[in-house]
């Protein structure tokens, strides 16, 4: 240990008191006596979702009844949901919707993608993507008789110069779900493009984390769900981008009547509604979707660019409690260093680390792991506090120090990502 | 008229005074001075739904957060509510999973079913079916390379004998949503597996309607909404049912994480879950979904054939009704009036439905128009009385004797089926 307790105690005090976000902090409903390092998978509840859940049943579905289709705007919450995350991405308004998982947005796009390069072969995905990535370029791929390539986002750049021009699309995560390691959407999506094909992103781990600037950056498709850094609620609603320059071509094979041009006209056949309205497919789950509404207003004022500065403050704060507290205890970190690679996490290795994740659990600091070894602690500038970060590694500490979990190898922790 | 309207009061009283079914009535939270004629759009707020949502928010997500998938079960629920579906279907447990929306689980149907005929180059759906089906079927034709044939459930019979040697699938809704006609599911099921097909049934209108039996006639696959007769809530999940027979070898496109064999293994390659698990595909949104748990539970106890002879008694006395109270004044019944070939509501011929439809709602009926001319009239047996229906009935002799409506010949009723 190069530096005492006390003093990351002091350091941890500072930061917090300089925190512009601090207030923030009170638009969530954080259980007592609990740290939360674990809203990459599943956001805390905002305040402002109950009152608003419960005036949507009681009101809205209990009294308005059919009514409230029109006269509280549930025809339009896809497109006025979808454009309150476009604010957070960097995506002007009529461009993304929100509704269906982001298992069936990532079909949906794929496909989409896939069609508008014709006579190209070759769907990219990441082989450290996230299993529904890799499992759904697969399916689409063999459906339209094409096949994937798994190309580590560093390795993008060679891949594209020797097959470049039999890539119809690129489909990549920003944020590696295990390290927090951060790819450069910008160099990548350039690359994508410089090589003919368009650029798909997974945000899943990044909206809501960081500045996105989908429409800056050229993007051309982007999916990610409502449940981890928007903290819309268990299994809230994906959303998808499609950039406006594609609206015209665009299909997509999911032919819902609400994406149809006049869906209460109740054609035989399916005339797709202009923009992005036409990936609206089904009917919305209305409570999962108005819940994420609710909660998006947590983001009412932030900036991005702070939220970007309050999160590199806080990993850059847990990196230096694991090197002060942790490092001679067999952890070792896994997320970069560098602030420009690193998103909203940090990943520890550590043998133990399905037992030490239970064992802190019962000790009030929720964080989770990968197998077989990565402990992952996820901060969200919008609640976590440099504080939290340093209870959370002295916990750790204890924890290891003492040898009280359970030292099984590893174990299929039932969380959901 | 042939009967006094104070002849049809007494007869609604006794109606109501023997139905076995009234105490039901009190499992759901009508409001005030509301005659509610469109839960075949949208179910009403059943009572077990409040309370259970506010504890699925403030405990369940406010304070278990990420653990309550293990400990609440979050993670069972798909195929939890699936089967309790599958109590009101006719399904055996294990063949029955709850979520997305019809639209999508249709998309999955449709193409695990044609798959499972290779060879077999038509897809079979309804000229008059709901449009989504319709939809759904020119796409997932196109993307498999088949042609899809609109024949009337009437004419699948003749249609077979020339052609059925080339069908993949039937898919068909055993209710005519605009007409309330009732298809016989059970030779139409037959008529489809003696040439060789295999029978795809959307249940929207019928389930929780009246009694189904998807194991015992054979079905194949089928596909509902949670949010009509269900009362799930607006755009409750939907279901899909599998027979357990295709198990073995079905295989669905859309390849989420959550339907994986061993999800929490995280690995690159996907490979199916047994079972309907694998039609889990990406995270359900679980508000929405606890929500749709928590209304099933208005059945408990209630016996479907009970529901379906008060659902009979309340369309044969509308029927009634229109005939004593509105047949002078150009309301025309296009629902058979032969109880076996009659769902769950009322169609009326008028050529200003879309003006009395409004004005009755102004009055508090509220049911629904489907253009140009067709206002429709839901009964659910769970909540409806007789005395609503007559309710309806005389307000609607009022409004149009008085002409006291928008005489637009038609318009778009903003409403979801």
């Amino acid at each position: 240990m190069t530096t005492a307790p006390a003093g990351l105690g002091e350091l941890a005090a500072d930061l917090d008191a300089g925190d512009p976000l601090a207030p923030v902090r009170d638009r969530f409903l954080l259980p007592e006596g609990v740290v939360y390092l674990d809203g990459n998978s599943l956001g805390p509840l905002p305040a402002a979702v109950p009152p608003v859940l419960t005036e949507v049943v009681r009101e809205q579905w209990g009294t308005g009844l059919i009514r409230s289709w029109n006269t509280h705007a549930w025809w339009d919450a896809p497109v006025r949901v979808g454009d309150a995350v476009g604010r957070l991405i960097g995506a002007a308004p009529g461009q993304t919707v929100a509704g269906d998982s982001t298992s069936v947005q990532l079909f949906g796009a794929l496909s989409s993608a896939a069609a508008l390069r014709p006579g190209r072969r070759l769907l990219v995905t990441d082989p450290g993507h996230f299993p529904t990535d890799q499992y759904l370029a697969d399916s689409v791929a063999r459906l339209h008789g094409l096949d994937v390539r798994r190309v580590r986002p560093g390795d993008l750049e060679r891949f594209l110069a020797d097959e470049g021009d039999g890539v119809a699309v690129v489909s990549y995560s920003p944020v590696d779900y295990r390290t927090g390691e951060l790819h450069d959407m910008e160099s990548l999506t350039r690359l994508t493009h410089r090589a003919g094909a368009l650029a798909l992103w997974d945000l899943c781990h990044a909206a809501g984390a960081l500045p996105l600037h989908l429409d800056e950056l050229g993007v051309d498709f982007a999916v990610g769900c409502g449940y981890k850094f928007l903290s819309g609620g268990p299994g809230a609603p994906a959303f998808l981008y499609v950039a406006r320059r594609h609206h015209a071509v665009w299909e997509t094979p999911l032919h819902g009547w609400n994406g149809h041009a006049d869906p209460f006209a109740l054609q035989q056949r399916y005339t797709p509604a202009p923009g992005i309205a036409r990936a609206r497919i089904g009917t919305p789950p209305m409570l999962s979707l108005l819940a994420l509404e609710a909660a998006l207003s947590a983001f009412d004022g932030v900036d991005m660019a702070q939220v970007r500065a309050k999160s590199l403050s806080l990993t850059g704060f847990f990196l230096r409690c694991a090197e002060d507290l942790l490092a001679d205890l067999g952890f070792e970190p896994v997320t970069p260093a560098d602030p420009a690679r690193r998103a909203s996490q940090v990943a520890l290795r550590h043998p133990h680390a399905y037992g030490l994740i239970q064992s802190l659990a019962s000790r009030g600091i929720v964080a989770d792991m990968r197998a077989p070894d990565l402990l992952r602690f996820g901060v969200n500038a919008l609640y976590t506090s440099h504080q939290d970060l340093l209870t959370a590694a002295r916990r750790l500490r204890e924890t290891a120090a003492t040898g009280a979990y359970d030292p099984s190898p590893h174990g299929a922790a039932g969380t959901v990502t």
